[in-house]
């Protein structure tokens, strides 16, 4: 992966029309220079603090994938991560991979000649990473762990869990599914996909203000959030401090999950039932204490006719507010699904795809869950059908390997 | 679906800006005028001598149902087809659907806010929908049935056939999503939805050339495609002539199948090859023959060492060329798709969802694939897995309804 590194400034793009240099030129030799330039060229910077695609304003395309270490990988994570650290590198400045020395193509090549296109590539450790017998045993963290079953779960294994995860978010669906290819590509022998989630969320120009995404159910979702700006909040809920090990620290971890929605039966909901699972208002997202998206709910209203609550106790938005979860935050970053249909009935299998980072899952997600999993009205209508949690370490400056810390 | 219709150039958000209206305000009510608009709200004209999304080009997102027809819907197809037209129409223009009273929200609501996205709504009927009982089997064009297996097919019926399909094509997946998931809860009771299938093509920003797209093989796919500006090609090969019954003159056939790539097989193959077997380069997309993509396959040409075909006897590319296939064309209108992973092996199930329209399945498409399952090398790294064909009538006048001379 080194010695035939390209300049920074090399894209996909350049590289066909320069004729190709090095290991590329073995899979594309650019015998002609592309047509006009593809739009919006924007890439997000690879190098920094945290990983991309944890702050990184969300794009519309998700791609994510959950990779098992093979007998083989296990001895060899180490040079799996630097590998995929320089492809990672590679893949967000919309360059082709390159690979160790092989008769096939370096890079499978449905990304030659797109733009960068905002992709963000970000790498996770599960626990099997940590497995017995690897000499990494004493290394998992405590909270990295399964997630227990939740009430009302029907988790399906092969769906879930994972040694690895990359998450790829993207402007474009084939640039973000190429990012896992191309990973799964590099790492072959190393480690085998163990499960592919793709996703959608609304797409938006770039300018202006960008409204809350509506999730499936027609609501807007995410509206409480935390913003990437609160920086004593990312703090506090988000990255792992001095409790963590050393080679996690400024990192963070994530938990997926991919969540049913009953469609058929939501959407043979009225109005008013479905405003008062979740709380709030469809159209505008405000609470049903409120006018606007981001008026805080009023949890003491009551209806001066039949004096129950405003906003039902069951709700959506009561249930799951840090004022009545001893405080507890987490940063989501939520894509819909639609995965086909049930064969027979023809129900939608189609959804959200539930993404959240935090400081500590068994304190943040699972103390959430478990008191939605009893009380959460939504639950007539959603049903958790994968779980997978991984540690993510911070980011790299150049020359480093992410998750390197762990082999220092 | 009548009674409330709004005026042509209300959009959904400028409905919701304005209070909504009639059967409208049941759903959102538009407390707030909603902030920025959407980029970018084109929207493809819905009204034409043709149903949109044969000729116009295609946008980077496709939702694709196929629908089964209940008993109670078998009765009413024509009500399906009127209340389906009127929902594809608002649609079309960025508007929620309406639909008839009911306590839910006519329109599920995800899309709200969305620009048009050049939304596309192709509507089309199976052979089942014209089963014997219905009343209108006798109204059965003879090329609409099931095609043949072919050698190597290993269909999957939970995936294939229906009597109704709704091909929808978006810029955004979220927008294509939501037209799929509005007339499934449009047509409940008379439609079950049967199968679902999502894609994506490359991306591209509208202005400017665009180079043909890649498939998730690493090579350009359509080349040689019928361009929309070939209007004599289009009357040989896509519009159904004076040899159809009456209400499908000027329609076609629409003939899907899902095509699973052996990607880990592919991505391991050296690049020469790769090209052998497409018998194209992969970097320009030309011949092997050939300097530039558009570049005509010289299939005589010989090396001058070997005297073997520069473009081998198997090359998909001559295995599917008109020129061996008695002028056969068809217009085709490919999405790439990933759906996962098989458990177990980890194999990535991808590949490319086929479309295309012809004017006779069994003369065009049935002909042309019968020689591919026997010939083309692309075969040792693909497998056809569902399979499904469709009569789409041809487009309407406003006051009209798709299919509607079928009922004449």
């Amino acid at each position: 992966m080194s010695g035939t590194e390209a300049g920074p400034r090399l894209t996909r793009r350049r590289l066909l029309a320069m004729g190709g240099g090095g290991a590329l030129g073995i899979a594309f030799a650019g015998r002609e220079a592309l047509s006009a330039p593809p739009a919006g060229e924007a890439a997000v910077p690879f190098h920094g603090r945290r990983q991309a695609g944890i702050l990184t304003p969300a794009p519309g395309r998700l791609a994510f994938a959950a990779f098992d270490l093979t007998a083989e990988g296990s001895a060899n994570l180490e040079a799996l991560l630097r590998d995929w650290t320089a492809a990672a590198e590679r893949l967000m400045a919309g360059k082709v991979v390159q690979a160790p020395a092989g008769t096939a193509p370096a890079d499978p090549g449905e990304a030659v000649g797109l733009a960068p296109a905002h992709l963000t590539v970000t790498i996770g450790l599960g626990p099997g990473a940590f497995a017995r017998g690897t000499g990494r045993a004493g290394l998992r963290p405590t909270p990295l762990q399964p997630l227990p079953v939740f009430q009302g779960d029907r988790i399906d294994a092969a769906r879930s869990g994972g040694d690895l995860c990359v998450q790829a978010c993207a402007d474009d669906a084939q640039v973000a599914f190429h990012a896992i290819h191309a990973l799964a590509h590099v790492g072959r022998g190393g480690v085998n996909l163990r499960w592919l989630q793709t996703g959608f969320t609304r797409s938006h120009s770039g300018k202006g203000p960008h409204p809350t995404p509506r999730n499936l159910q027609g609501f807007r979702d995410g509206t409480a959030n935390i913003a990437a700006t609160e920086a004593s909040a990312l703090r506090r809920h988000v990255w792992v401090g001095n409790e963590g090990p050393r080679w996690l620290r400024g990192g963070t971890y994530l938990v997926a999950r991919r969540i049913r929605i009953h469609m058929e039966r939501w959407d043979a909901t009225p109005l008013a039932l479905q405003e008062g699972v979740i709380g709030r208002k469809k159209d505008t997202g405000a609470p049903l204490t409120g006018v606007r998206e981001r008026d805080l709910p009023d949890f003491a209203a009551k209806n001066p006719e039949s004096f129950l609550p405003v906003i039902p106790m069951s709700a959506h938005v009561r249930q799951s507010h840090p004022s009545n979860n001893r405080g507890v935050r987490i940063l989501r970053r939520g894509y819909s699904f639609a995965d086909g249909a049930d064969p027979g009935t023809g129900d939608l299998d189609a959804g959200l795809f539930f993404i959240a980072f935090m400081r500590d899952p068994g304190r943040q997600f699972a103390a959430l869950q478990a008191r939605l999993a009893a009380s959460d009205a939504l639950n007539d209508f959603i049903q958790h059908r994968a779980s997978a949690v991984f540690a993510v370490p911070p980011g790299i400056s150049p020359g480093g390997v992410l998750g390197g810390g762990l082999f220092a």
